[in-house]
């Protein structure tokens, strides 16, 4: 029999996806199960754009140019220029999700065995990504004490070797919450100009930032024209995740040019959802007024209601839709697992993310969970019963 | 300034695009063009499939399940059982495009360094996904003097190495239109058994076989089980392209749970396309005939009109919708670009894909071109015209 390649034996399977089978056991036994464990929104995606697609009006559902709808590009220019990012549209290639930007990314920047450095915790799937290109993650640790804040300038110059190619962030960050300031974007820049090396930023979540507080984009950053690459997508932005639309954006040409044989090689993104994102660029400006209020007021809910919780510290997120939580609990993957398994309140319980998936140094994360705050306020109450009951009865 | 990766610039670009700015140029000077080059049919994707599409009722547009909805899977596992091919939904993962099948097996099977045998000429892209991760195509010879049939077993043998981990074909074949017969796989067979190698088989064209022969599917053949990994597309069989779904199978258990991993990590394929996948599987069982006829002549008109022609060879595709043609020409790249760049005939000239981006051997298809008959049989007919007169002027 042949065998598999050690890549996909190395591949870690999804963190988030682990704890599946006890969920879907508790819904068997008629628990009702609360989600807090993915970023899945149940924000009703705007029926406008819905509409875009159940008005297409072509006759072949034929391939799009391999860097997407030159008319959604366009539109695209418009919409990032709104955010202060200015680009043309042939620095912009539309990816198959966020996901096909980050791969884009990495396999144009790096070759197997070069080291990328990524404040920890982290999105779960960069590690699956690095591991298809043979790529190293270098971790450097940010913590709950101080909100999981950009680690400081010594731990990336420590982390930095001769291997080193690239940093990536999140930007607002999943799964922290975090959200970097003009100061930390600069110790970026200064690290990434000393060394030379790419700023990978992930900004999936740009239109959730609290507090009055704004978004800004490594793409703005003056001086970091060679270095920015921006990885995008409309999945959050417009709960839009089954899409698959996102883009890969930047300025430095000889990126741009070894990213379009990537995408030339796969054809094209997929083109109803590539008009569902053009119809969104026109979405009115206050569309994300009320969406900005829905999870500024299920944030304040979640974080107060954990932190009212003997035990429990929970930073105040600055933006995107997740908190990191730290438990009284000896492993929060057993716990996540009991509740599923053995637990019930009201006849439900909640689903969270244990967060030693998020991090890549062994052991880190055993007393922390990742909760998505993508349900309304009523599920996120019912959700914080359960927890609270659960914590005063796990052992 | 960061450098871009090594594999980044060794990819290479598409051999199919290199002449598409003289085809603009031609456009803007007010000749027709005629597209023989690529794989874009022109006949009507099915109204039922996109009125799938239009009719669509979902509030939120949610991830799918990574390996794409179960009710689309279920409904994959009766078409692939009418095409003789029994597989359970398990054994099926969803995918974006043939093209991402593709990089599942090369990824879940091959290392970098790792070796595949594939008889040339081939399917372009196969050389981007073998780049992308870092594996080695070892070309084998298929000819035009006999229609480009399956190498010799011998040609297999001596072209095995310890690193050798697949074997790839396309059946029918793209470029060549070639379909493979029983004995031609059950060599495969042989050899794949012998040397315990997986067999990567692409059969994005299993409808379009032609004088009455039946594709037979790798899938299909007793004793591969463990071996056959199936990848496929919805893009031709349904004029789908810009769909962007496909589909990876396979009964070995390894695999799949490999393949899993990396379609976690991008979290899910396009849903508004697999809503039209799953309709299309309800089409009449007539839908292919009309296509199959039209597809059928256009063949036949093809063929007759390049064997007329003086110092042309082109052999009877058994399948797909292309054929490969020897032209009098000293370098048919030059050619097609002189085709594009000085000549017209009634004010239109034709575009063909020059074969050598087909080959791995430096050199090969020098002679050759590519032509897709996915234009109806009156501009078919406008597009030999000018060849004809085209061979007669170029010197």
């Amino acid at each position: 029999m042949p065998v598999i390649s050690h890549r996909g034996a190395l591949m870690p399977p999804s963190p988030i996806r682990k704890l599946v089978p006890y969920a879907e056991a508790a819904k068997k036994r008629g628990t009702k199960v609360y989600h807090l464990n993915i970023g899945q929104p149940d924000i009703e995606t705007p029926p406008a754009i819905m509409d875009a697609v159940r008005h297409v009006d072509m006759k072949v559902l034929e391939y799009s140019h391999s860097a997407g709808f030159e008319s959604y590009r366009k539109k695209l220019v418009e919409y990032y220029s709104r955010n202060n990012i200015n680009v043309n549209s042939n620095q912009i290639i539309v990816t198959t999700g966020g996901s096909e930007a980050i791969a884009f990314a990495i396999m144009s920047c790096m070759d197997p065995g070069d080291e990328i450095i990524i404040p920890e915790p982290f999105y779960a799937n960069y590690n699956g990504f690095s591991t298809s290109a043979g790529v190293k993650i270098v971790p450097i640790p940010s913590g709950i004490e101080d909100g999981f804040a950009l680690p400081s300038i010594e731990a990336f110059e420590k982390a930095v070797t001769t291997r080193t190619k690239a940093i990536m962030i999140c930007n607002p960050n999943n799964p922290t919450g975090y959200l970097y300031s003009m100061e930390e974007l600069e110790v970026l820049k200064a690290i990434c100009l000393k060394h030379d090396l790419f700023l990978f930023s992930d900004e999936a979540y740009r239109e959730f930032c609290y507090d009055g507080r704004k978004h800004i984009s490594a793409l703005s950053l003056p001086g970091l024209e060679e270095h920015a690459i921006l990885m995008d997508t409309i999945s959050k932005r417009y709960s839009a995740c089954g899409g698959r639309i996102g883009a890969f954006i930047t300025r430095n040409q000889q990126v741009l040019d070894a990213a379009m044989k990537f995408a030339q090689a796969r054809l094209s993104p997929p083109s109803f959802a590539q008009i569902l994102g053009e119809a969104a660029v026109d979405l009115p400006a206050d569309y994300f007024n009320a969406v900005h209020a829905e999870y500024t007021s299920r944030r304040d809910l979640l974080v107060k209601r954990l932190q009212a919780m003997p035990g429990v510290k929970c930073p105040l997120p600055g933006g995107a839709f997740y908190a990191m939580a730290e438990l009284p609990v000896d492993d929060s993957e057993k716990f996540c697992q009991w509740l599923l398994e053995s637990f019930s309140h009201n006849g439900a319980t909640v689903m969270m993310a244990p967060a030693s998936g998020f991090y890549a140094t062994p052991g880190k994360g055993k007393h922390e969970v990742r909760l998505a705050y993508v349900l309304n306020s009523d599920d996120i109450n019912a959700a914080m019963d359960c927890l609270e009951a659960a914590l005063k009865e796990y052992k």
